[in-house]
């Protein structure tokens, strides 16, 4: 049986990403990012899976990090999971009774206008995680809610009081899948890379990016992470349409090598449906 | 006198940022980043300052959306602060008691290896901002401390145990000013703004991005930020040299105007030094 990394505790959209992926796998939990990673690495795991992207918050900049600096692995593979926050209480309890609502400062973000309208009265307390929120709402001295996925509600023996209660609809998560090699060509792919200058001459970037267009790449998107060195250097990251073995990307890489200072390429694999 | 909004409360970076910017100005505090701007665009404050950007942690993602959707102000002025996090504690605490460490997880995060190595069996509990932090710290059961700026021991009448405790170098955050017009040219200035598509076919990001290299407009920094309405969609953000009324960014805008289905100049304004 395979084994499946994911970024635990176990009752995350993590772990549901990790379901959905590879039902029958073996899933184990890690408690960040980097230890996902790690644990593909020392070979404790075949894949690893992680979050990269929500569609209202933008980035999972720990995920972009570890691709850029911290790892060798490469993406095999991505998906997209809903994300559907969850009031979850213990059982019995009676909503206009609640007190406080716990949650990740993201999760709370996001339900703020259900929060305000539902419990205007309950404080907001911060968790580290969904699953710690939990934890913390079971052994509160007052009666007390957690928002988190369903999934918690099932492994903690809480109960839904409101579900989908995030403020905007279209909330969904794209997770990547890490493994020591990324995928053989499908037909419908997608590669991930990486790149940054030496230098902050006008032009560097547009000199990258005439390399895709001229070819007829689509750059399906670009996002820029600081280099950690100085404020306003910058490493550029692109996901392309085609898959690194097609003809046209194999001849745009080889150009781009002699303008960047650094070029990494993440991987190629089958673009996720929807 | 002046009125100065700035994401309070007092204590926090942002205040710092206040007092660097307008020493002399009534600085008034507002809960959230969007509130700022409120206040701003209420005429509650003639300016308002908020942080766009982290040398280690990058975008603030709520001041890019607030200037995407939210706001008619414009950027008028930056500035670029040190982020100096200190460790914070009741008056008399003997470091080797300290079972608690309070602090936004974002802080907790950039002095994890600090923790790690001089507090181990200290347990990190995440608060909602830095200053909520102290407050928590100040009505812990136990003996604990906080990660906060140097700013919040003075105001608070707390100690400072260890300064500079965050485990990298260059940790800087830069702040716009908003206000309801942007600066006029000085010569050394920086233009920020926005733009996305209908379309998502190869080479329109390119060739916008023409338009700058053509005539020599230096892109200082390229982001993206989700539309919010599906994934996969972004709406782009750039910060060029120039001002928008030098004669060749007035040519490259007008040039973008027809190719483009959103753009919007978030405004001109000095480039900070350093």
């Amino acid at each position: 049986m395979s084994r499946l990394a994911y970024l635990g505790p176990a009752g995350t959209f993590s772990e549901q990403a990790a379901l959905q992926y590879a039902p029958q796998a073996q899933h184990v939990p890690f408690p960040t990012i980097p230890a996902v990673a790690q644990a593909v690495e020392a070979g404790m795991a075949d894949e690893g899976i992680i979050p990269i992207e929500n569609s209202l918050e933008g980035a999972v900049n720990d995920t972009l990090d570890l691709l850029i600096h911290d790892s060798v692995l490469r993406i095999r593979g991505e998906l997209v999971v809903p994300i559907e926050h969850c009031l979850i209480a213990l059982a019995g309890t009676a909503p206009d009774t609640i007190q406080a609502v716990y949650s990740h400062p993201q999760a709370l973000g996001q339900c703020r206008q259900f929060l305000e309208r539902r419990f205007p009265n309950a404080q907001a307390i911060a968790a580290l995680s969904t699953a710690a929120a939990v934890e913390e709402m079971r052994s509160s001295s007052v009666p007390s809610a957690a928002i988190a996925p369903r999934r918690a509600a099932e492994l903690y023996g809480a109960e839904v009081l409101a579900s989908a209660i995030q403020d905007r609809p279209n909330n969904v998560t794209r997770f990547v899948v890490l493994a020591s090699a990324d995928h053989e060509p499908t037909g419908a792919d997608k590669t991930s890379l990486c790149f940054s200058f030496d230098d902050d001459r006008p032009g560097l970037l547009y000199g990258v990016m005439r390399e895709f267009a001229r070819r007829g790449i689509n750059l399906a998107k670009i996002e820029s992470r600081p280099t950690k060195e100085e404020l306003g250097r910058y490493i550029f990251l692109a996901d392309l349409d085609g898959h690194r073995q097609d003809a046209k990307i194999r001849k745009a890489l080889a150009a781009i090598q002699g303008q960047v200072s650094l070029l990494k390429v993440f991987g190629s694999y089958p673009r996720a449906r929807g």
